[in-house]
């Protein structure tokens, strides 16, 4: 195909703010009011008139720092054929936070971890675009020995080998019509989800309430809402929205990492009464044997704990899973090195029957999940656990500054199709001019 | 104290690079060749002629990033007054790397947490120039209350409370004679040390061979070299070392993260019969179960497990202590949040019975590290177990570029006195203006 024999030639990268701490969307218990913002990076081939577009997520200040990251990354990237860097995905993934220099800057983690997951996930929309597919039907289709390919697997061999990856791959696809059916099935029913936009801390009782109807009304039976700053507020917003969404309804609850572990324990305890699915990033992200205390804490409750929207990388994902720390895995796609990461993480969740409920909301991240998530169901956990329902995050503020129209009609994302979505991370250009705040090529 | 009540009126930021690769200083299985760096932070007084001058240490490209960074926080500083910084150490130390839209670039880890680093690095410096005291003995010399006061506590409280700490602070300076005797013992005897300087995998068996040999002439008797890419060649410099210093000679060896957990068990039991003291980051550093699979594997043969230079936090430490996942703990001064974050880490360890040896080399780490570590001799940690043997690491490549002089007479850190010492960190100005690449101010 003719762009993969392209060389990459120019790589802009653009530090893009939207003002959402005006209307307290995103606000929580450790990070107040947030302007919801992005670095975004686009990939320009030679001869080739497709540009690859990627992006990272920040809260707002400290965006220009993930951007000077990418542009002191540019070199890695400029005069490399497309199809060098395909041939070799994996490694080239985990050699770009690696350079033997600037790992120090993590490792694996942090400012640079974002900068090169913003390259990646720019290299997966250019790829996906030559090959004329979204990213999730060319992960859906494509070999599980590619996959693997793809896939970054140093310092995860004490449970899972690239060998083991790949035939655990291939077990799930040995019947390629079932492998169709399932893409069939995906693409007919979309991929069930959940809303956040209901809940933000800072949203009063009454806004709630009319966001919860109005979901309600357009078909959603899942609801989080932020909580960890006073108790009596949270009870109150628990008992609201059950009283609203009624015994079937999901409430999920989410303190952004505020408690400590056994405090932790004892808040969730005084919410579980109005029926909690799951508690959510309840501790410091990195703690796995915190998390683990907490799981133990509250089995006796039914409440199930989630994370992983900040977790560092695929070895914190290693360890939360074979130590039994969560109940849901909380992937980002805009935190670890894009899908070469992911793809690790998400047949590691398979192997310890861990439920996949991705992270979204920000900028971009409903946009890229779906492909994620399609391709977990697809090809690697097509069994759904009826007690751990698979459920997407949803949470959509900024879709109207895509070019590809986000769609979550009835309450499930219904996937985009054509040769031109990539990982539905282009940008409006009238978007790009009006809300950056600066470019550098 | 007149400088107390100043305000900051001006932060400087520097990007300093020293072309250490020509020589092959600081290469590793991991790293290669690498330009031993650092964003040093000088902080100005109104009305005070001291300048409060604080590190963090990189491995060369990338080091760029964290002094955007700097400059990225330096409103949090501006306009303050030190006396208000100082009052509630703790909290802001914590609230700098945590600044509600920022943490995301963490959270607690990264290229954030190394600029924080270095600013608050700079502020001890220059607290203890206004009290005309070294670092370390403005340390010994505080009450426990201030020390608790200085610490970070958040999220660790299921192990360690801050009143846990003050009892545990108090009781270990319960008698203050004892405390001074201490003191005059950290004077006169200073702090064993430890040697890496000698084995770096660049280094040839000859120039090694002749370093340790001269190393010894000046009373070291511990040594660390670098291992990890070639079993035969680590077979044959393990050798070579344990023949140079005899029985008694204590040998660690580092592979920087290189191995696989299986991977490592593996490498390091067909080197134990060269007699290892340690084995030091054998694994990735965010790899708790791992680091305990790998001290469970190597028990039998007597070889302990070290790590802590690259670990993000205090929260990764706890899990380390608390797991048993770990022997001795290599804290390093220009990674976490400064000594605000060093507090509880020494404290935890203290409980956990964790043998501190801390981390140094690169630039700066030396000069800062025998302040934490005296202060962790008198205050914290003053038995010894003879088995476990408190060894201050030293690799000196660059203490000329300081004003201070390092001195480790007879393989000992002599302890710096006199009122302009501060953290010891004091570049000098020649060094600045020769090599550093940019300022901001």
């Amino acid at each position: 195909m003719a762009g993969l024999e392209g060389h990459i030639v120019k790589v802009k990268s653009w530090d893009v703010r939207f003002p959402t701490s005006q209307e307290a969307h995103g606000s929580d218990a450790m990070h107040g009011l947030v302007d919801y913002s992005c670095v975004y990076v686009q990939i320009f081939l030679e001869s080739c008139h497709l540009i690859g577009c990627g992006l990272t997520f920040t809260c707002g200040r400290g965006n220009e720092i993930v951007k000077h990251c990418v542009d002191s990354l540019k070199p890695k990237l400029l005069g490399q054929k497309l199809s060098d860097i395909l041939g070799a995905f994996g490694e080239f993934a985990h050699s770009l936070a690696n350079d033997n220099q600037m790992r120090w800057l993590g490792p694996e983690c942090g400012v640079l971890y974002l900068a090169s997951c913003a390259i990646l996930n720019a290299i997966w929309d250019l790829w996906a675009k030559v090959e004329k597919k979204p990213v999730w039907l060319l992960l859906c289709e494509m070999s599980a020995q590619k996959l693997v390919n793809c896939g970054i697997w140093k310092h995860l061999t004490d449970v899972m080998t690239p060998q083991q990856a790949l035939e655990l791959l291939q077990n799930v696809a040995s019947d390629p019509e079932e492998v169709n059916k399932r893409i069939s099935h995906v693409k007919e029913n979309g991929l069930q989800s959940y809303t956040t936009a209901c809940g933000w801390l800072g949203y009063t009782d009454d806004y709630m309430s009319s966001k919860i109807k109005s979901f309600m009304e357009d078909g959603w039976d899942s609801f989080k809402i932020k909580v960890g700053v006073n108790i009596e507020d949270d009870i109150r917003r628990c008992k609201m929205v059950r009283d609203l969404i009624g015994e079937k309804g999901r409430l999920m609850i989410d303190c952004n990492q505020k408690w400590e572990v056994n405090e932790a324990i004892e808040w969730v305890s005084q919410l579980a009464p109005y029926g909690l699915y799951w508690t959510e990033e309840p501790t410091h992200p990195s703690d796995v044997i915190g998390h683990k205390k907490i799981r133990d804490g509250l089995r006796h409750l039914g409440v199930k704990v989630a994370t992983g929207e900040v977790c560092s990388n695929r070895v914190m994902f290693k360890q939360l899973c074979s130590e039994g720390a969560i109940d849901i895995c909380q992937i980002d796609c805009a935190r670890v090195l894009s899908i070469n990461e992911l793809i690790p993480i998400l047949l590691i969740c398979k192997k310890y029957n861990i439920t996949v409920c991705p992270h979204a909301g920000g900028v971009g991240l409903c946009e890229m999940v779906q492909h994620v998530a399609a391709f977990n169901y697809v090809r690697v956990a097509p069994e759904t656990n009826p007690d751990n329902p698979v459920l997407v995050e949803h949470a959509e503020h900024l879709a109207q500054h895509f070019e590809i129209e986000l769609d979550c009609t009835g309450a499930a994302y219904r996937l985009p199709t054509g040769e031109g979505v990539g990982y539905s991370t282009t940008m409006k250009d009238e978007s790009l001019v009006k809300y950056s705040v600066s470019m550098s090529e």
